[in-house]
């Protein structure tokens, strides 16, 4: 499909897959809520994890900062199957102006974050540049 | 969750996403349709495929077995979000018994494949050998 219409799927999906290396080489994968604007794509992590995996994210961000996210449609009816992967490169942000974006965007788009008691940790920020995709039909 | 519990969720699920690393150190993900005995997962592609994801994979795993699986729940009420993973060594097998197998399991879980089409191709088989799990409540 067009770029223009993998990157708008992507962004209107409400989860997407965030795959990333880790220091000893294996990949490790982990569900994300996101925003997407054009083609900076931004998550953000809990307050000040200390352990599970938004820790790992964070640290194989910092060692490998090639990471590949996926949006995918499925039904059991496979003619409508459809994916989206954006490959680029991230960039953990601890604070100033690009996280303020950040949390911005995912209050907009996620209404859940409403009250949301746990305060907002770093954020994530990858430069996609490259955009892939498949369908069935 | 307890380990029965996560293996359990992600049997039941429709879809996984296989994240492996490529030669060049990058992570890849793509959705797969699967199987689950035990702690064996079993995905195929279709035959003979000569470029696109398919491919990538398979080469993927060839140069670095170790891959990542993830079956994730996504709701609009956050307290219903779960997810688990799969860690484990990938083996791609061309021919023989564990192709069959693969081939039996994903043919009894998934009517979509009667009548299909397109041949199978390599089976690619997952010793799992370690399950992650998170759940919002």
């Amino acid at each position: 499909m067009p770029v223009a219409d993998a990157r708008g799927r992507f962004a209107q999906a409400r989860v997407a897959r965030l795959a990333t290396v880790r220091p000893d080489g294996r990949p490790h994968i982990v569900p994300i809520v996101f925003a997407l604007d054009g083609d900076l794509l931004y998550t953000i992590v809990d307050a000040k994890p200390k352990l599970g995996p938004d820790l790992i994210r964070l640290r194989n961000i910092g060692a490998e900062p090639r990471v590949s996210l996926l949006v995918d449609h499925y039904a059991d009816d496979w003619q409508a199957l459809w994916w989206v992967r954006a490959d680029g490169i991230a960039t953990v942000v601890e604070s100033g102006t690009p996280r303020e974006v950040a949390i911005h965007l995912l209050l907009e788009k996620y209404r859940q974050y409403d009250g949301w008691a746990t305060p907002f940790g770093a954020a994530v920020v990858v430069r996609i540049d490259r955009w892939s995709s498949w369908s069935f039909t």
